[in-house]
C-alpha cells in the first residue's frame, strides 16, 4: 500500500528553493554534528514549513474562514453539512486505521498507546497546577479547559494527515487509533479532578464514578465515527468503498471543514473576551508545550520500539490538539458548574488555529531535523 | 457498456476458498443432476454468500449502524444528508434505467412488469389473509403492514445493485424500472382492502377512489426521483454527469445510507415492542417468502422471454424489500386508522435488515445454483 | 492548463448532423460574406444549439425540476444541501479565476471589467425608464426588478461554464471574476435610484450612502464564496484540492442545483400572478436584450484588447443572468418598500430559465457565427 510516495509538490516550490539556498546550507553544515545544530535545523525547517503551510489549502482555508467571518460575510456552511463532513473525515481515518491494524503487529502499538494515556492525564495535571491556580481563573473553569486541551481534535488530526501525505511522510496507519487512548483519559481525569475539588469545597462525600464518563466519551459523535471506522476496517473488507469514496473526498472535505472552523474561531472570539486573559495565554502556549512533550515521548518510543518519525509527528499533533466536537458536551455534563465560554472559546478560537498553523509545521520540521527524513 | 465485468474481488477471498474446498465440490458433484442437488447447491451458495456479505461494506455498515445505536452513540447523520443520499441513489438508478430503456426492446419488459404488478397485489392479499387475521392483530394494521411489505425499498434495491456489480452479475439495466410496477399496485391494493374492510364494519357506502392513491404514490420523494431519473436518462444525454458524478458516488453514498438505516432500525425497535409479536414473525418471514415467490415468477420470465438471471435476482430483491421512505406517508393518508408503529416498526426494524442481509445473498446464491452463473 | 480541449461529445450528435446537412450548408454559403448571412448563421447555430441544449443535463435538470414541481412531487432537496452546492460551485469558479489571474496580464482585464460596470449600471437605467414607468407597475418595484436583473446569478454562470467546457470553447479563466464588477454597481444603482425617487416623492433631504450597499453586497453568501475562492486561488496553491475535489464535482453538483432551481421557478410562479403582467414580459425579454448588449461590448473588447470569443460569451451570460441568491436580501434591505414577489418572482420563475435555456445557446451560436470558432 504505497499510498504516500514522495511526489513532487509544486506547493512547496518556494520553501524548497529556500531550503536549497546557500544560507541554509552553510548554517546547517557548520552545526550539523552538534545538538545545537539540530535545534537550528529544526527551527529553519519550521520557518520554511510554516511559509509553505500558509500557501497550503488546509491552513489557507482556515485563515480564509477567519478572514471572511471578520469581514462580516453572510456565507454559511450549514450545520448538517459540517456534521456530515466530520463524520466523513473520521470514518476515513478510522477505516484506514482499522485496515492497517489488521496487518500491524499489535505489540508495536502498546508503548505508543501507553504514552498517549500518559500524555492525556499529564496535560490535565499540568493545567490543574498552572492555569487553574491563576488569579481570576475559576478552578473548575481551569480544570475543564485543561481537560479540553488534553482531549483530541479529529479535524486537527485530519489536517495533519493531509499535510503529511502531501509531503510524503510515512507513518503507521494505526497511529490515528491512538486518539481515544489520549482523549478519554484526559476527559476522565478532568472530571475527576473537578469533582474532587468541588467535594473538598463542599465537604460532601459523593464518589466520582469513572465508567459513566468513559461511556459518555465513547458515545460522542466524533469518537463513535472513528471507532466504528476502525471496527469496520478491522473486521470487514471496505477497501473499495474506502478507495472510491472516503479517501478521494478526504482532502476536499477537509478544506470545507477548515473554512467552517475558521469562521467558528472568529465567532467564538467574543466569548473569550468575557473571561480572564489567562485563557488566551494558556490556549496559545499549551498546544505547543503539549505537542513538544509528546514529541519527546514519541522519540523514546522510536528508540525503544521503532515507532516511525511520522508516527511521532502524529502523536505530537494529537497531543497538541484540543477537542472541538466531542469534548465540550462531555465536559458540560461532567463539570456542570464550569463556564463553557472559557473552555470552548479558548479551544476553538485560539487552541485549534495554533495547533494547526504552528503545531503541524513545527513537528514536521522537528522530525525532519531529528530523524533526517 | 461492459460495466459489470467480473473482476477479482478480494472481499470474497474467504468464501471462494470455502467454495473451492473438497466438501462442497463432492457434495455438489453427487447431486448435480437432481433437483435436490440444485437446492443443496443453492443453500451452500447462500451460506458462502452470506459469510461474504458479512464482510461486504453494504451489510457491514448496516450492522455497524445497529451496533452503535445499541451502544447509545450520539453519532448522527443529519436528516438533510439522508434525504439527499436517497435522492442521489435513486437518481443514479433511474438514469441508468432510462439510458438502458433507450436501447432496450420494450417488449422484453412486458412480462416482468406484469409479474411485478401481480407480485405487488399478491403480497398484500397474502398479508390480508394471514397476518391481518391473526389474533391480537388489528385488521387495518395488518393490511397496512402487508401494503408496506408489498411496496418497494429504494435502498434495498441500491444495495442489491452494488452487490451484483461487485460480483459481476449482469442484469437488464431497466430492471430497476420495475419498482413502480410493484410499489403502486401494492399500496393501492392495501388502501382498497382496508377501505372495504372498514366500510363493511361501518356499513357505510363510500366509494374508494383509486387515482388519488396512485397519484399520491407517484408524487412520493423516492418514486419521483426514480421516475425523473428514468425520464432524463430516456430523453436526454446524461452520460457525462452519470459517469462523472452519480455513478462514482453510488457505492459510497450507499454505505452512508446503510449506516443510517441500521441506526434507524434500532431506534424503531421499541415501537415494535408496543404491538403484537406477530409483526416480528411476519416481518422476519415475509421478505424471504415474497422474494422466493418473485424468484419463481422471474424464472418463468427467464424461460419464456429470456429475462436474465440477474434480472430475476433483482425482481426477487424488489419483492422482498419493504418500503421505508415513500410508503409510510401514503399509507398514513390512505389508512388513517392504522397504527404506524406496527407497520413502520415491522418494516424498518426487521423487514429491511432481513431483506438485505439474508434476502440478497439468498437470491444470488439461488441464481448461481439454478442458472449456473 | 489545456483543460478545455475540444472533445467529441455525443450529446451533440444530433445537432452536428443537422449542421452538416445540405440545407444549412447552402444557406450559409450564399450569405457567408454579408452581415445578413452572419445573422442567419447565428440563428441557425442557435436553433441547433438550443435543440442540443434540451438534451444537455444542465437544461434537462432545470426543466425536470419545473416538471416534477408542476406534477406535485414531494421530492425535496434540503435547503442545507442547496446552500452547500452553491458554495461548492462558486468556490470552484473562484479558485479557477484566482489561479488564472495569477498568470494573467492584469491590463487585459481592465476593459472587460469597465464594460461590466457599464452594463451593470446600464441595465438598471434601462429598467428604470421602461419597466418602472409602465402603468400598473409601482416605480420602486420596477427599479428593484431592474436591479435584480442587473445583478448576476452564480448558477447561470456555472451552467454556462459547464456548457462551454463540454463544447470545448476556450475563455479567459478570470472572466468569471467580472461577476462583482457588474453585480455590485447594478445593486448600488438600483438602491440609489429608488432612494432618489422616494425622496423626491416625500420631499425629504436624506442622503443615500453608497458604501453600506457595496459592503452589504460583498458580504452576501454567493459573492463571499466567489471572492474567497479568487483570493485563495490567487495567493495560495489550491491546485490539488481544486483538481481532486471542487472541479470533478462541479458538473454533477450543477445538475442538482438546476433541479432545485427548476422546482423553485415553478413554486414562485404563483407570486408572479399577484403582480402586473408586465413583469413577465420584462423578465422574458430583458435577459436576451442585456445579453446581446453585453455581447456587443464584448465584441468591442475583442477587437481592441483581444478579449476571447469565449470571454465575450461569458460576459453576455453574466449580463443576461439575474441574481437569485445574493441580490434579493440586499434589495430587501436597500429598498424596503419594494414588493419581493415582483422582483424575486420575475427573476426566479422567468428570468433565470430564459437566461439559461435561451441565452446560453444563443450567445454560443452567435459567437460561432461571428468569430468562426
Amino acid at each position: 500500500m504505497q499510498r504516500h510516495a514522495l511526489h513532487d509538490d509544486e506547493r512547496f516550490a518556494f520553501p524548497r528553493a529556500l531550503a536549497g539556498s546557500g544560507i541554509r546550507e552553510s548554517l546547517s553544515e557548520s552545526y550539523s554534528t552538534s545538538t545545537w545544530g539540530k535545534i537550528v535545523d529544526a527551527l529553519l525547517e519550521f520557518v520554511t514549513k510554516f511559509a509553505a503551510q500558509l500557501q497550503s489549502p488546509t491552513l489557507a482555508f482556515l485563515l480564509g474562514g477567519i478572514l471572511i467571518a471578520a469581514l462580516g460575510s453572510r456565507l454559511e456552511i450549514p450545520e448538517s453539512i459540517y456534521k456530515f463532513v466530520v463524520f466523513m473525515l473520521l470514518m476515513r481515518v478510522g477505516l484506514e486505521g482499522g485496515m492497517s491494524i489488521r496487518e500491524a503487529n499489535v505489540a508495536d502499538m502498546l508503548l505508543p498507546a501507553f504514552f498517549a494515556v500518559l500524555i492525556g492525564c499529564g496535560i490535565v495535571l499540568i493545567g490543574r497546577f498552572t492555569l487553574a491556580l491563576l488569579p481570576s481563573v475559576r478552578t473548575e473553569d481551569g480544570i475543564a479547559t485543561a481537560g479540553l486541551f488534553g482531549a483530541v481534535s479529529g479535524s486537527t488530526l485530519a489536517a495533519a494527515i493531509v499535510v503529511m501525505e502531501s509531503d510524503g511522510i510515512a507513518y503507521e496507519h494505526w497511529a490515528p487509533a491512538l486518539y481515544p487512548f489520549m482523549d478519554i483519559p484526559a476527559l476522565v481525569m478532568a472530571i475527576v479532578l473537578a469533582s474532587l475539588y468541588m467535594k473538598r469545597k463542599a465537604g460532601s462525600g459523593e464518589k466520582v464514578r469513572i465508567w459513566p464518563i468513559v461511556k459518555e466519551s465513547l458515545q460522542g459523535s466524533a469518537l463513535s465515527a472513528l471507532l466504528l471506522g476502525i471496527a469496520l476496517g478491522l473486521v470487514t473488507r471496505p477497501e473499495k468503498v474506502f478507495e472510491g469514496f472516503y479517501d478521494p473526498l478526504f482532502r476536499g472535505l477537509l478544506s470545507v471543514l477548515m473554512l467552517v472552523m475558521g469562521m467558528e474561531a472568529y465567532a467564538r472570539l467574543h466569548e473569550l473576551k468575557r473571561v480572564a486573559h489567562w485563557y488566551v495565554v494558556y490556549a496559545a502556549i499549551a498546544p505547543i508545550v503539549h505537542g513538544l512533550l509528546a514529541f519527546g515521548l514519541g522519540y523514546i518510543a522510536h528508540v525503544l520500539v521503532g515507532f516511525s518519525p511520522g508516527g511521532v509527528v502524529l502523536l505530537a499533533v494529537i497531543a497538541g490538539s484540543s477537542s472541538d466536537i466531542s469534548g465540550p458536551p462531555t465536559l458540560r455534563a461532567g463539570i456542570p458548574t464550569a463556564n463553557p465560554s472559557a473552555y470552548v472559546g479558548a479551544s476553538t478560537s485560539v487552541g485549534t488555529p495554533v495547533a494547526i498553523a504552528i503545531g503541524i509545521p513545527l513537528y514536521i520540521g522537528l522530525a525532519q531535523a531529528v530523524f533526517g527524513i
